[in-house]
């Protein structure tokens, strides 16, 4: 096989192109980040219904997954989950290290090939599955959690942004 | 390029295959599926939080969206989004329409080709996007409405599935 006749089937073959879920995740990571700012201050680290976490929690699980995951994906290096360094006492740092994880997604995520996506990596020395499973894993873990800060700003008397606004 | 090239490059090239994304949304959809029967009967149609909907008009909207919108984007036929048939009075009629879904889903997406996901559906006639985004869109609305049921459930003191259980 040819490296046009592999280049083209690559292009028009895909059910979703590499590009394409990158858009995708960080679309999501992107309502998010407005979902953390609709939060008042005080409730971001105080409020929850039925003894769940409050959504700065959530947010730092979700800075512990994201950045940490692909890097690990990427560079094969197998660390623990820790959410130590991601636990910040303001909004304002929650949403830098926000930023700062958008460009370490970017950057690792431009060394992945195609081809990687099947392979299996064990991420956080826990979950061994194909690289895909995991990301799908992080998109929808944070699908999820934001799902619940959308009931917390509800509850609060806040407006959520819009679902489908990316 | 011959057949035997391309098969070769769609099985080792693919970031997700169409089997894959089948399972991941049935997956979803069998989680959903636990949900709705974690839900006290009363509750599932009377229980809200924020003067959000109840659990099972987010049902109705589950049944209204995935099994007609893949439906639409295989026979292409562009139909309006509509609810009154999804809509129900008991648990166990949800439960069964929702089965009912599951093999409908599983029926037309044997019909997609690999090539149609990257091809534009006027889903409802209102949300003209790429098929892949159409149907990114089911899974993603379906995380965050289960995710708002968890909150619920918590609430009710019921203690949801594993979210990572499919």
């Amino acid at each position: 096989m040819n490296t046009t006749a592999q280049e083209i089937t690559q292009e028009t073959k895909q059910v979703i192109s590499q590009d394409e879920l990158l858009n995708h995740w960080q679309g999501h990571r992107n309502l998010t980040r407005r979902v953390i700012e609709a939060f008042p201050e005080k409730e971001f680290f105080e409020f929850s219904i039925g003894g769940m976490r409050t959504f700065a929690e959530l947010t730092a699980e979700l800075l512990a997954i994201g950045a940490p995951g692909i890097k690990g994906i990427v560079t094969q290096e197998v660390q623990p989950y820790q959410e130590d360094s991601t636990k910040a006492t303001t909004k304002a740092e929650y949403l830098e290290k926000w930023d700062k994880a958008t460009s370490v997604i970017n950057d690792y995520w431009s060394q992945l090939r195609v081809e990687d996506f099947s392979k299996t990596f064990n991420l956080f020395g826990e979950y061994e599955f194909p690289v895909i499973q995991n990301i799908l894993y992080f998109i929808d873990n944070e699908v999820h959690h934001r799902g619940q800060g959308y009931v917390y700003l509800r509850a609060l008397g806040v407006e959520p942004p819009f679902f489908w606004e990316r």
